[in-house]
């Protein structure tokens, strides 16, 4: 059975950790799984990519921005997660539509609305099952970047401590939007915990 | 004064030329001028026209390039269309936001209401204030075009003939969803006659 899966949630919250063991367990059961991020790897997405995160792009405004990512957005969907889709695979996808609603949309103040009417046109209303948001206090997981670094938190990882913050509360907000697919997991509890209640929500789908 | 105009039509009807001749005669008579074309020259808004045009991206999606459009327009607009705008120019615009409505969202299908939607987000509503529309029977378009390229009209053209007079019956019904801002232009007239219309229909709003 097919099922589309997505991991959200702030830096250092552990989601890309949590959905590589998630997919080692899966497949390990016999089930057929697409592992995949934005931009999903596919020419075009990447392609796009590039223009959004060249370095020399520092005009670029927010609304030319939010477009791009969901031109991205597109391109990742109907190359890569409808495909494997319709093949029956479980898609444990690594951000997607929320993290532009959170980020851009609440964070950065675009207006979730706007960035949604635009991500409508290209994901032409497919949402996610599940979306597993893995919400945890974003001055731990600062900490957990800079222990990854070999570094203290430093001034500018406090500086941007009010950002994290709101792009927390913008996915507590998609939260209790969307319970229906939300499932919002304590991602300071340890890894195993995180791998474990993860599981239990997909599975609860299947 | 400002005043955002658009040069909009099909292939071979000549709006190019008659927009640099407008433009020259506006400059002499001590108008200040934009004289622009999408993707208008702006790094970021030429990156992204590289995305859409490479030869090796075939497996775009429409909706993908639709959105891509809009980003690249939206780039275009904040940097140099709106500067000019506020500085009191006259922006002359070799095609815009309508040709994404007739080609794509006409002629290929992707549905004018659709396209608009998309681009109203990228243009935050921002309409020209006079397109002039070059109307041209399509078969008259495609000699001029074979004939500038020195060769005679061939199978290929004539298989595309199909499209063009999609294309044009796209632009005929824009210009009656808004009356207000069309000009319609006999595309057929000799070149001076084309110019004296549309600078008559351009000082008219000034």
């Amino acid at each position: 059975m097919s099922l589309f899966v997505t991991f959200e949630g702030g830096e250092g919250s552990g989601k890309s950790t949590v959905l590589k063991q998630v997919n080692e367990i899966l497949l390990s059961e016999g089930h057929s799984t697409l592992l995949t991020r934005e931009p999903g790897g596919t020419p075009i997405s990447e392609q796009i990519r590039n223009v959004i995160l060249d370095k020399a792009n520092t005009s670029m405004d927010p609304r030319t921005e939010a477009l791009l990512y969901a031109a991205s957005r597109r391109q990742h969907l109907v190359e890569k997660i409808w495909p494997a889709l319709k093949e029956g695979k479980i898609v444990l996808c690594d951000r997607f539509l929320d993290s532009s609603l959170a980020y851009q949309g609440g964070a950065r103040g675009l207006g979730m609305d706007e960035i949604l009417e635009v991500n409508r046109y290209a994901t032409e209303g497919q949402f996610p099952d599940i979306t597993l948001f893995f919400d945890l206090d974003p001055s731990i997981g600062l900490q957990r970047i800079a222990a990854n670094a070999g570094r203290e938190v430093n001034r500018l990882d406090l500086e941007r401590m009010t950002f994290h913050e709101k792009v927390r509360a913008s996915f507590q907000k998609l939260a209790s939007l969307y319970p229906e697919r939300y499932v919002t997991i304590d991602a300071s509890q340890p890894l195993e915990k995180v791998v474990e209640d993860s599981l239990k929500a997909i599975k609860a789908k299947l």
